[in-house]
């Protein structure tokens, strides 16, 4: 038997570890052959390959990053390529199916996000290939698994980089507020948020008012905490509307990115309260490198029971964390479904050990 | 309303995290008063108390340890003092109840492991004292949640530390040993094992046969890995026996503690593989310090719900993680009874990556 | 005898641990009394200031920030105040005498940057106030001392982020641009250049030729190697000019705070190579925190040192490490005047080892 | 021209570093061949080999260990070998230079501990060998340089590990005896001692007496500091004599290794004082896995300079750090010679800021 394995999307702690782990139950103990499609779906649609064995995989488990690349593009039912010099959007699907026969594959796993899943299922559905998929979101923000890989990690990073801000926040008396990732979700400054004491939590799922935040830091230096830390997803949304960001480019030499969320509120902040703000956006930081001891376990598994599910013909599903089981479940489960309730017990539990959410 | 807190048994990563958020969660939300009995049952029996309030457990989310200390001994039912100049061991769980009410609480927080909740098991059916636990246990062998604090900051340490180890055995092309936490279960072993991809773990649950150990060994060898790193749980057993491992004290000047299972094995392997083989033993540094970013969300959450079920009358039950929520479970559940069951699907997955336990 | 503290400018890893060596050794092994002058200058200016004892200091060792506060501005002589509703500036340097006197201090232990020690000097030049200096500069760019405290931890930290950017880099085939402190100075860049195995330093003392930048990601990808780090100092210049990064506050409710050169440089980058470019912004994270072991023992050593030449009278002079002595220097030398030059062995081990200065 | 590179003595994080920056100026900057031999002498000797370029070198700089292996034994002019069945020692330095002209190379860089370097010596001196090293020795013990690579990791990983023990200790009113590196000289206990706050740190030099020890705790006890720390290099020795640490092999399934002067402290301590005490050997965690950024940047700089003092042809000699510049120096001065002096600037300080050193 012969196995295939892509990884697509934006990097992630613990790619490498699912690679290693299905890589080496494939080879080692189902004794079958496994190929690396290079950088996504760009790799199944040009068949561009890597041979994967036990010794491929050797020292992979700590590593960051994908060792066969990812991309974020290249969804082979609408592929760019140029062709006679011109840029064409295009379904390109009828060549993945030429790439899985070429290759004689019994099975392909797909590691990624709800777009790439999404792909999978298609091709699943459409053109019936032996299709396992294993989710990843750095944002933990699906419903069908418990933790998904890489939150683990990316909580511990952002954590100890708050542990770090405070002490200065505390000699200088300021407010430090420090940007997260979540777009849509607020999981990531929720959990790092109650790990490192934050004081006021912002994320997308409960609009901010600027006032309410200003107030809570009010009543901190009232009480002689003359120092406050703002946890912000990079999607919080202020009540009744949207911050709308502007890119300058106004003469080439000095193109430059405008700061997001956490350099708006920093400067409200200011505005406001009279204190000396600072801003700290975490960034490209809090999705790569080694990952925690958490991620690493769970990938592992996650590699493990891809494999198994290929042995057990369980295609068209993914492999889930249901603690303590990795059960599949249906790719079409695979939706990034899960926000933040404000009627959570965690988000109460936050209220109640004395976190402000701005609201 | 008054509450009382106490930390009983072996220092745990984020006792003090539960402190913070019960004391914070207890005087800021409820605006009760809270104070902590030092040394566990020892305070409640000498009242010796420190009074807590929000202030009081600034700073403490990442510190390791316990601010108001702990015991090992000093069950209040079996109580050892020196009377007269002789030591006596007896009830004195009636001063615990004078201390109770001489504080006049309307609740006790009680954090501790197994010996630590069937006393206060029996103290809230004998003595009908208000009392909600916290179970601690930092070996994770409690059915009645998901996992304990503490456990997590444990296996990360693990994970870390055979990071390095191996990259030392590589060079030197020698076999390590690591002797791991884990008297009756070997959850850390497993967990940090899959971690730091251990090439054997011996557990207590899975007697080992040197003899398999040495042969996987080799078998690495043949296949021109000249190094394994074996992660053993101190309470791990040979086939069909137990290792008596003895003190020797022949003079006092030269006391010495001997080392347990894993100079023992670290002995054999070498003994049989004639292949150079090195000891670690963690001890300690497994159990102090920083808590990772897991167990610092678990300790607030369960120090907020501890105090939720002092003013819920939910007594004479613990707090436990019932991912995602936290629930509250009869203090009888407190048992540490969770073993690993060699048919887990987690061993089955370790051995599909490639781990033998030496069976 | 009776001796006074205080730390003023920003931030620095290692302050606590100054203080605590110097309250232990001046308070357990001379006897002394010491107390702490709160927010730098300000707090002597106004007179504000806690006992400091050997319990006081306990378990600062660790601990990033500095237990007495400092502050950025407050230089005595030029003193901002509101007086009568208007804000003057004024010559306040005879209050700094008159709390000296009150306190009935027999030394003074000023720990603080360039600006803090200028003012130290005419204190004691001006005042004849027994003053004694400990320099800090997070930027290490100070000729009388080897290392200056704090930048051994700024570089772990850097290095700690790049390791973590690159794997992120090489599984998207990107160039990261990373921006570090260094307004003046490129020694942080420099040193974690080198720790992490940067491709491109980019400094404020080798002015960049953007085109060479560009040349060299391309020459890296020409070579198979798709990705690229850039690491650049927040001063760093371009070839012939500066740039001037502009403040965008348009409407109240937009106010952004614009990036610095690492965002120039991306954009730059991105529109020459057509690579997919990233910029991380470090910031506060650079300065705050658990010092690293190399400046602990530094501080420990500056503490001590600091409060030996007290009691030796070597007022006037600051403790310089000239390794393996901490030795005494004038406060004359305590102007930031190390710069990196251009034919420093550092540089040209630097280029041998493949970095480019994009020069 | 082509060079050859190999490694020897025990494992120090740094190796790999060394070696990277070596192939990568050498190949890149001077456009040589490189060769490595594996398992240090014992490749040279067999004319075990492996290529080195730049792509082998990639990723290096972080990972501990060393790429090419290494051994302790095997000194080419006492090399062991079986020969017909028996075991002989002899000189085979003659297959040395064989191999060295069979590879053609015109330099050859050793990098090792002081036996590694003496035979290097007597390699160019007898044989007339192009050499260069790279002193190595993890404990600090060489007066030629100001700190050998991998010295500043372990003191790192030192200061980590007594951090969490502490916490520990406070909890429990424990001592807690930590036993490091530093069979001959007390630089790890010292310097690591500093940077964690140990109470009392127990080294070579300084011969301790177990009373004075024990009068340290009951002095901490006495102002209300329950606990204690001890940090004890594994070579320290009681006032007037030696520690016979007996090997126990009564029966075969039980052999055991005994500890060392680590555990006997502790046992001492406990009877002399009756307060709790527990020990900790940290072991090889000490000297393995990734470099801190101080020995990664010493080593890319040792690397870059090995392979320029063979191209100025400065054989014989070794690169050494004289801050802030690498230096080259005399083969003849590697003997580990350097001591702590117990009247050294830093003893003092140490004593100043309150620890005892147990005399």
């Amino acid at each position: 038997m012969k196995i295939g394995i892509l990884t697509g999307g934006g990097d992630c702690p613990g790619l490498n570890a699912v690679i290693r782990s299905a890589v080496r139950t494939a080879t080692d103990h189902y004794k079958w052959e496994v190929v690396g499609f290079l950088n996504g779906y760009k790799g199944l649609v040009e068949n561009k390959t890597r041979p994967l064995d036990s010794r491929a995989v050797s020292g992979l488990l700590a590593r960051g990053g994908t060792m066969i690349g990812t991309s974020n593009v290249d969804n082979p039912y609408a592929f760019k390529e140029i062709i006679n010099g011109s840029r064409v959007t295009h379904d390109v699907s009828d060549r993945v199916v030429k790439t899985y026969e070429a290759n004689g594959l019994d099975g392909l796993i797909i590691i990624g996000g709800d777009g790439t899943l999404a792909t999978a299922l298609k091709l699943y559905k459409e053109k019936g290939l032996n299709i396992v998929g294993v989710p990843k979101t750095i944002d933990n923000d699906l419903s069908a698994t418990d933790y998904t890989f890489g939150f683990d990690t990316a909580v511990n990073i952002v954590t100890e980089a708050v542990d770090r801000i405070k002490t200065t926040a505390e000699s200088h008396d300021r407010a430090m507020v420090v940007e997260v990732m979540g777009r849509d979700t607020g999981w990531i400054a929720l959990h790092s948020g109650l790990a490192s004491g934050a004081h006021i939590i912002v994320i997308p799922e409960i609009p901010y008012d600027i006032e309410k935040i200003a107030e809570k830091i009010y009543e901190r230096k009232s009480k002689g905490k003359h120092f406050s830390v703002v946890l912000v997803s990079e999607g919080a949304k202020p009540l009744g509307g949207n911050i709308t960001v502007k890119r300058l480019v106004d003469d080439p030499s000095n193109a430059v990115r405008l700061g997001g969320v956490g350099n708006v509120l920093a400067d409200q902040i200011e505005a406001l309260t009279k204190i000396e703000t600072r801003v700290v956006t975490l960034g490209h930081v809090q999705r790569g490198g080694k990952p925690s001891a958490f991620d690493r376990i769970l990938c592992t598994r996650l590699g493990v029971e891809a494999v198994n599910m290929v042995a057990n013909k369980e295609f068209g599903k993914m492999a889930c964390l249901k603690t303590p089981f990795i059960k599949s479940v249906p790719l079409e489960e695979s939706a990034h479904n899960r926000k933040v309730d404000p009627s959570d017990q965690m988000i109460g539990e936050a209220r109640a050990s004395g976190i402000s959410f701005g609201d």
